[in-house]
């Protein structure tokens, strides 16, 4: 053993976070060492915290600390148009555009049969709950543009048109500030398919 | 604010950590909300042992959770002998290499006017009372191959030299599996000058 005891325990610690090798994490447990002691502790309450004090909103599935979560609570929000997404944190990267001004619904996965994830796995049956009882007009699919997304985003669109509320899908394209030269040929096809009059 | 509190909170703390910034750290705190919590609250605890119980050796200088370090207690080793080094790591290098039987030093930084540190911000003077009570034969000066390295290799050689003690400074070359073509010149030159009869 070359280290002692406390630091192996930290390093194995840091280990298990994603894209942290032995190296990274002997680094990180090193610089811990020398940070004051408040912040270590901070950090220590702060792990404990988010794992304790977080959930998921019972009415959209965002990650939240109280419930229903501080965007399915506020009424100035358009109740009116739900936009579905795979995972919390893209809710939180629409809410970063600061233009939506709906509510959202979080499946907390995409169908994908590779893995072994099928229909039932995502949190569908909470969002058909929600458009019996709420007074929601559109469901815009904002899952991601690769193939469980789109498949998820198709599989909802089809259990959905009969009830006969407008269902769209975000547009794909070329993104702001991208290169024709450097974009690939599908994301060229959709951004040409999806061509508007200017 | 787009995150709850807590989870602002723990992204706040990854981000205090080195080379992490804010899409990495938000990234390990969702990874945190997803982990179990028993191993959350092992992290949390290691975070405080480690502060808390881990400290330097009086002796050595090295990271310890005992005092005088494992290293330093250990009779078996050759007491003769003491490598100095910049960092307890170099100490974690070196005992990796399981050659090396004698004892350290750690300095806890290098020479360096640049950062504005003088001989009197290192572990020197704990280095000088050793030389005194102990019986040490040699003194290796292990400090880094760089400019403050070699700095602090000079100086403490010219400190020590009138106590009549063999000094060695650790051999300059190529790396072993390393390719001369690629060598710096600084290297090329020190493998040549540090060239043996074989």
């Amino acid at each position: 053993m070359h280290y002692p005891e406390p630091i192996t325990k930290l390093i194995d610690s840091f280990m298990k976070l994603p894209g942290i090798g032995p190296k990274t994490a002997a680094r990180l447990a090193f610089f811990v060492l020398n940070m004051k002691e408040d912040t270590v502790l901070e950090f220590a309450k702060a792990l404990v915290n988010a794992k304790r004090n977080l959930g998921y909103c019972s009415v959209c599935g965002h990650i939240t600390d109280q419930d229903p979560c501080y965007i399915c609570q506020d009424d100035k929000r358009d109740a009116s148009i739900i936009c579905v997404v795979q995972d919390p944190k893209d809710v939180i990267a629409m809410e970063k555009m600061k233009e939506f001004r709906g509510k959202y619904h979080v499946l907390h996965g995409a169908i994908s049969p590779m893995e072994g994830i099928g229909p039932e796995d995502i949190n569908v049956p909470d969002l058909l709950k929600r458009l019996q009882n709420e007074e929601v007009q559109e469901v815009i699919l904002a899952t991601n543009p690769n193939i469980e997304g789109e498949a998820t985003a198709m599989y909802i669109s089809r259990l959905l048109k009969p009830a006969g509320i407008r269902i769209t899908r975000i547009a794909h394209g070329l993104p702001v500030g991208g290169d024709l030269e450097y974009a690939d040929e599908v994301t060229l096809s959709k951004a040409l398919e999806g061509r508007r009059d200017i």
